[in-house]
């Protein structure tokens, strides 16, 4: 059987294996034909050697290059589109469009692109110059980073191609990423295209590596080794555990989005005022992808009251009619089963699902949980487990008070969510719960579901713990999130000559912002 | 006996103690009079939920009354100085003048005004705009911050007086100061004027808050708490490990500055050109309040030859003929004979010193040890044990390749110095080292010792693992100190008066910097 090779240092190589795996076609059930290593730890070594030479040669690179890269693998990207696409919905069988080709390869190439700007641009590094005491200090790279992207956003958020990668290379770090074994194809497809563009643009041999699979502990030794700058991670909660104590045992940074139920609050005036409005919202964000996203709304907490039941009825209804998404892997499609029963056995009713799906494919029935707030808080724990994928649960509190309760008991969150009524009915509920939340989550929304997580320099992606493992980066949004791989280099006395070049008195670029005396400026000091 | 009360929630009240303690003169070793208490978990507990209550408080709280806190506290201490100055001068046994009255205090004072003004301005918290997205995000606070402050800076880095309460309750939360037990009379002091402070400012009851001292298991408890936002620790290597176990297994941010030998290195050409002068920095730096600063210079690089054997014979003798400071504790001076033992056992040679000093109180011969780069090389791990007080390590390496490699086994530390000439000719040395330098430290020198740390907006008074727990901060330096204890917060489709008065459209006080569109402005969005 032929098995394909993996990237390390300039080269693609055969693995030094330890096994041999093929994806799966989740819609089927079938395997796929292509065969991909799990690398032994000589293959870890010679890509933490690669990448630790590589780190030292980047440093001596103009950011230029830098850009030049990740503007040149977004060209390649969208000229080989039909073939990621392709391979994409094969192996985690979303759609091809507009799921795959119209959304998430867009946002992906977008992200490299912003990420290129910001590194050519150089304000992300938030040069600090205080002139008269002789002492300029600015973010620089930390070192080789190690990236683990997720099973459900092959492009966007994938080990070589997503916003983890695009803003560690931004910050002139070299990556290792490891391919999720969902998706083989898809992440050799793009590594092919990240080395091509790697070579067109000069970086150093080893500043993109790409390993399909290794075995956990192999990965564990990978976050904690001392050539290691930091560790990104996107995925479950027990997985980003494992590593999370690793790293931190090594005293290495850890960027990890780990899980969340995205709570949303409906209060009961924007029912009684756009009650079609909402449960299509909710019902849309709940079922896109068959639930497959970390901003999934898990857990809404409504009013007991008329119109409560108004929309569990509402909503139960949608589910039970909507067709039924196809899960990533056995393995999703299992994790979902036993969490909704332990949610069940906790004590929810479901007021839809809660079975196995008929037909091909990985899939489980559109799932609606019920349960009342004395109930929840009895057992608030249990009630907040993650199920990820095509179910949620309803939260009936019998008043505000209650829910105050309900939220003050939540775990950190990415998102929570609060919808009100606009003309000022829900605002006593609004300003008793808002605080509450605010504390819990990383982004709060009005009147919005949290399923799209938009690109921008405002977003934050992250949360306080367990949703992330600290509340103060973000994973989305440029420039903030390249802040993740960078270190805080202060220099004392430093002769002009031998500072870098943002921190020298005449602005390297003119467009780039500083920090002079107090100010943010574009000017020369 | 009489044993002062503690300060929980609004009020100084008598401990729930576990024991009484009462500080050492170290000048003499004598007991002082006064007696503290060691707090049970009781009062832990009891401190934790009023701080709790306190974070809630102060999130509506506008920013004005940080400011005014923060001022009034500085005045107040300004008016009680000589009682502080005498406490700390009988606590510690650093002269009164200049260091304690004329560097420390002002020092201190100065800090809180700063934060005062970071506070009140705004800019600090990096308001990030995205009009057309509808998506707006600022750093806010975490919640109750716990303070373990140092025993080598018993104002400036104090837990209830120094740079982490400055700018944790700057950036708007509570702190929970645990007093240094070295010494507790002069943090009683301090805190008498805070709680006075904040009730003139109107912070809610349990914004600051003081115990003496605690069980160790109690305060590994505390730093894991989920009532908790953060933890500030100042001190040695193996009580940070410990607190940063127990805060990483709980999912808490921890800000460690632990320990650092800030290599030093000086080149040829700079000994040939002003040896004078390098000496004399290097004497002063090393013997200042004998040795006892986090960025003491503990390890110096020369390249073997006659320059360098000149620096380290007139070294010896300036060490020899310098007095014998006084060392902070009885465990200090016990701490730094068993690690210049340790040093010496390895094969450095003592030059001066490493033996106990004759005379009264708490002192340790001033010593110099050194050793060739070959032996370093051989071990390096224990040739870096920080010998904390009035020692260093010279290390002779044969050219600068070794010196490269010396540098390439150093741990992450506070600072790095490189001394050159200025005529050019340690340029390639320089090019060589100056590298490998950058990534071990937080704050890259020339030409300079690294032992003044600048209250500068600049400043890096952090670096790399072990030094501290992440690169990214800094524990000096305002707005940047802030940081550490804020969360990220984006508000997404949230309407205009629900926000945070920096997030609206109108500037709030026309001089807040804020991101917006990417550019840095203080205009109205």
């Amino acid at each position: 059987m032929h098995v394909h090779s993996v990237l390390i240092g300039d080269n693609w190589r055969p693995a030094q294996q330890v096994g041999v795996f093929q994806a799966t076609n989740p819609a089927t059930g079938e395997q796929l034909p292509d065969a991909y290593p799990r690398s032994a730890w000589a293959d870890c070594e010679a890509a933490l050697q690669a990448a630790r030479q590589a780190a030292d040669a980047m440093r001596s690179l103009p950011a230029e290059a830098l850009a030049a890269f990740l503007e040149t693998y977004a060209g390649n990207i969208e000229q080989h589109a039909e073939a990621i696409v392709t391979a994409a919905h094969l192996e985690t069988a979303y759609p091809r469009s507009p799921r795959l080709a119209d959304v998430e390869l867009p946002r992906t190439v977008n992200q490299l692109r912003l990420a290129a700007g910001a590194a050519r641009e150089g304000s992300w590094a938030m040069p600090t110059i205080d002139a008269p005491a002789g002492i300029r200090s600015m973010y620089g790279p930390l070192g080789p980073v190690f990236v683990l992207g997720p099973n459900n956003f092959p492009l966007a958020y994938g080990g070589v191609s997503g916003g983890d990668f695009a803003s560690a290379i931004a910050a002139g770090n070299p990556v290792i990423a490891k391919a999720h074994p969902s998706h083989p194809t898809t992440s050799r497809l793009f590594a092919e295209q990240a080395h091509l563009a790697a070579q067109t643009a000069g970086l150093p041999p080893g500043s993109v590596q790409m390993l399909y699979d290794m075995a956990p502990e192999d990965g564990l030794r990978m976050v904690a080794d001392p050539r290691i700058g930091a560790t990104a991670f996107t995925g479950s909660r027990s997985g980003g555990m494992r590593l999370k104590q690793a790293a931190d045992a090594a005293g290495k940074p850890i960027y990890l989005e780990m899980s969340s139920i995205n709570p949303v609050v409906i209060l009961p005036g924007a029912l009684r005022e756009r009650f079609d409005q909402v449960v299509g919202d909710f019902a849309t964000s709940c079922l896109m992808a068959a639930g497959q996203f970390c901003t999934n709304p898990g857990l809404v907490i409504l009013l007991a009251g008329t119109d409560a039941e108004k929309f569990a009825t509402a909503m139960a209804e949608k589910f039970a009619q909507a067709p039924v998404g196809t899960l990533l892997s056995a393995g999703v499609r299992d994790g979902l089963a036993a969490n909704v029963a332990k949610v069940v056995k906790a004590g929810a009713n479901a007021l839809t699902g809660a079975k196995p799906a008929e037909g091909a494919g990985y899939r489980y029935s559109n799932t609606l949980l019920r349960v009342d707030g004395v109930k929840f808080l009895a057992d608030a724990h249990t009630f907040q487990t993650e199920a990820f994928g095509n179910a949620s649960l309803l939260v009936l509190a019998s008043d505000v008070r209650e829910a105050e309760a309900i939220l003050k008991t939540l775990e950190g969150n990415l998102t929570g969510s609060i919808y009100s009524d606009t003309q000022g009915g829900d605002d006593a509920g609004y300003a008793a719960l808002a605080p509450i939340m605010r504390e819990k989550v990383g982004r709060l929304l009005n009147d919005k579901m949290p399923t799209g997580v938009a690109v921008s320099p405002a977003m934050q992606h992250g949360g306080p713990y367990p949703a992330t493992g600290h509340p103060g980066f973000t994973a989305v949004g440029i420039p903030a999130s390249l802040v993740r791989f960078a270190a805080l280099q202060c220099y004392d006395n430093v002769r002009e000559h031998r500072l870098p070049l943002a921190l020298r008195n005449k602005n390297p670029n003119g467009t780039m912002w500083r920090r002079v005396a107090g100010k943010w400026t574009t000017d020369d000091v």
